[in-house]
């Protein structure tokens, strides 16, 4: 929105080559509004803009461009410079870029820059992407346990400016094990005095550095936590995860869902800055392995060629049936493949639950449907009997469709996979193939 | 996790009526955690348990079970108590209650409230559902400007226990008019006697206290704040929308984006605890719509009757048509309804740049299914010409599918209506019809 109104003002600048025009540009601005007008130039301009701010400005806008853009633009910005910009970059964000990075190019930069955080970044770099370690920052707030709290202040003001949160401070023993969390409200409103320790909540809620950052997301959201601690196996501190990771994650995994169940394959980037041939890869694959189901579909037909030659007026409804077990078991799906997303902590007996209910809900649901199928297939071909083919096949179908859309991805968890691998076309697939074979077994009892 | 394990626990304290044991158990644990325990009990045993802790700690567990329990708690509890309770509410988690109540027994309770809190609810009330003013809280840290950090810090230690977020304190003239913003950590390390005046950063970023949640919570993901300051129109601070209404509202818009996709209306709760009619009645709706477009299929099939009985192989490849078109439409519209719904600035050159794409996607992903059906249907049929219309067929039909996908939700953006109210299914059956005159003019033109 803001970007628009900008860009030409920019332009301007740049074109007159106005240096301390530009500066002002970038310090004036949220790096997170001067990012996205930026997202309009080219990599050559954006750095030329950036250039003309000091290193620690220049970090704080360059981590708002989209990754895609960072990526590209970590190709034009000599070795000296973009050591020092990673350098000024917060350290989740950082490991986010260098991770999507040649590790020729990495291997490269990394002796330029200060040995702490060379250590840092191949730190962050060994975690496994999407744990806790791989999105946490190193930047947080952490003080001993045996001081007062005017000891406590006085060493926060050295660590405040380089900690993304403060809100919460870590406390840690002379091995870092994490022992408690102090808020910072509490400590300044506290008697400078008091020991620290009084101020203790010792009942910390932390992650593993391995845990999956889907799980991290769920339990700040669950605990609204503005940060959570991450710790190793011996319970030692060694990051935070924020909350702005907890949101992007809550998105990211959101976003998967959704592709998967419309059987699309991730992507790792939005949308709009993934390269065709990308799209198409991500595409592809679920679309020819659904070409299966299909030519089975075909040779069901072909099977019950003689019972359709004999009764022409069955092909009609065949879209009917196909699409009414396809949605009533893609609804089931997605409400059970989100329910399993949003409530990490489903239970054996939830799942019966759910799935008593969807049987419930396929005889309601199948009844309607039938009822309505049944009327409008009379108006349509004025047979009772090949309106009541259509009606009971109807309801079988939506009966099917619906247990199946509930059951598959229930199977799946309990296969231990992601309930979100079975996508809805997969499942419209196999109610294709069960709901051609249910139409004709219903029509050979009844009208031959 | 935890709530099964100490589930036994409480339930012993609870048989032995061991009141002291049951306060502990409150205030031992965080309030998230207890609610979880309890949400396994029923109403009256939740009530027996929180009856044993004051009415703070009460309060901030209560906020922690899922709104229908809330909801079925407040049947139970006396008027006395239950005012209590709701006072001690986090002012937005309280109108996300009372706005569920009946409006009746809301008049009951009003008058046992404290007069300031009664002003509070009824202005929250007031404002409509989604928008900024129903999800913000009133609890938040202002001060006015022409003081010193000293007097600031003495002015928050009285409002630091009723805030939720102090990280930022907003700075506001003597008409409550939102003059800028200071943040805790500045604050607490500036000179005492420095005027606050120079630590006010005047460039706020605020919403209107009418605009959407959505859009509220995609400016807080944009800029990574911890809350983001509401204003009325007369930009008077009025309340703050804090992250972990964030994290919520994200979740909610994607869960909706995801049922509509599958054609289910949105729920107000988790799947979990909605009635099994209120269910029938978020599908059944769409259900019944989408037989429409089945029926109309049928009146097509009945149009090229002639052409199907005199080559009868055509009705085989009816599914393998129907799926391909299908499939890929609903790749398409997945991929652009999120993308949309992600980036709340995509602008009318996107839109026509994701429209090429798309059709150039439709051609690549085209030939490819048809090559594949073409093969297939051929050793299925054994017959070149046969084949030749599946695979045209197929190219045709996927080519349309993507472009509808595409286009329908784009449409509905222009007509300014939700794009994510364009359903999977719904554009599946729509490129069912097109799909089958395409395949009998194929055929008609091709082998007659």
């Amino acid at each position: 929105m803001y970007g628009r109104l900008l860009l030409p003002e920019l332009r301007v600048l740049l074109a007159e080559n106005d240096t301390a025009g530009i500066k002002e540009f970038c310090e004036a601005l949220y790096p997170a509004v001067t990012a996205e007008v930026l997202s309009e130039l080219d990599s050559q301009e954006i750095w030329g803009v950036l250039s003309c701010s000091g290193s620690e400005r220049q970090a704080e806008i360059f981590q708002f461009l989209p990754l895609p853009q960072q990526i590209a633009m970590v190709g034009i910005i000599d070795r000296g410079p973009l050591s020092k910009l990673i350098e000024e970059m917060a350290p989740d964000d950082r490991v986010d870029l260098l991770s999507r990075m040649d590790d020729e190019h990495v291997e490269e930069l990394l002796p330029l820059m200060a040995q702490a955080e060379r250590r840092d970044i191949r730190k962050l770099l060994s975690y496994p992407e999407d744990s806790a370690g791989a999105i946490m920052t190193t930047e947080y707030a952490s003080l001993p346990e045996n001081i007062s709290v005017a000891q406590a202040l006085e060493k926060l003001r050295h660590q405040a400016p380089d900690s993304e949160i403060i809100s919460y401070i870590y406390v840690v023993d002379d091995g870092r094990r994490l022992q408690g969390i102090v808020s910072l409200r509490e400590l300044i409103f506290a008697r400078p005095a008091r020991p620290l320790s009084e101020l203790i909540n010792r009942d910390v809620i932390s992650v593993r550095v391995d845990d999956d950052q889907e799980y991290v997301a769920q339990q700040m959201a669950k605990y609204d936590f503005i940060a959570i601690p991450v710790v190793d196996r011996q319970n030692q501190l060694v990051g935070i995860v924020t909350h702005d990771d907890a949101i992007d994650i809550m998105q990211e995994e959101a976003t998967e869902d959704t592709y998967r169940l419309a059987a699309v394959e991730p992507l790792e980037d939005s949308y709009l800055s993934t390269s065709l041939m990308t799209v198409v890869r991500k595409r592809v694959g679920w679309l020819i392995f659904l070409l299966v189901p299909s030519f089975l579909a075909a040779k069901v037909l072909e099977h019950y060629e003689a019972v359709s030659d004999k009764f022409e007026w069955l092909v009609l409804f065949i879209p009917l049936i196909l699409a009414s077990g396809g949605n009533a078991g893609s609804q089931s799906a997605t409400l059970i493949i989100r329910a399993m997303a949003l409530e990490s902590n489903i239970q054996k007996g939830d799942l019966t639950a759910l799935l008593r209910k969807e049987i419930q809900l396929g005889l309601m649901l199948g009844s309607v449907l039938s009822s309505i199928s049944f009327v409008v297939a009379w108006a349509f071909t004025a047979e009772l009997m090949q309106a009541t083919v259509v009606g009971v096949a109807v309801f079988l179908v939506v009966l099917i469709g619906i247990s199946a859309g509930g059951m598959l991805p229930m199977g799946f968890r309990r296969l231990g996979m992601d309930p979100a691998l079975m996508s809805n076309p997969f499942i419209t697939a196999l109610v294709d193939i069960l709901g051609l074979i249910i139409y004709f077994q219903v029509a050979m009892s009844l009208v031959s």
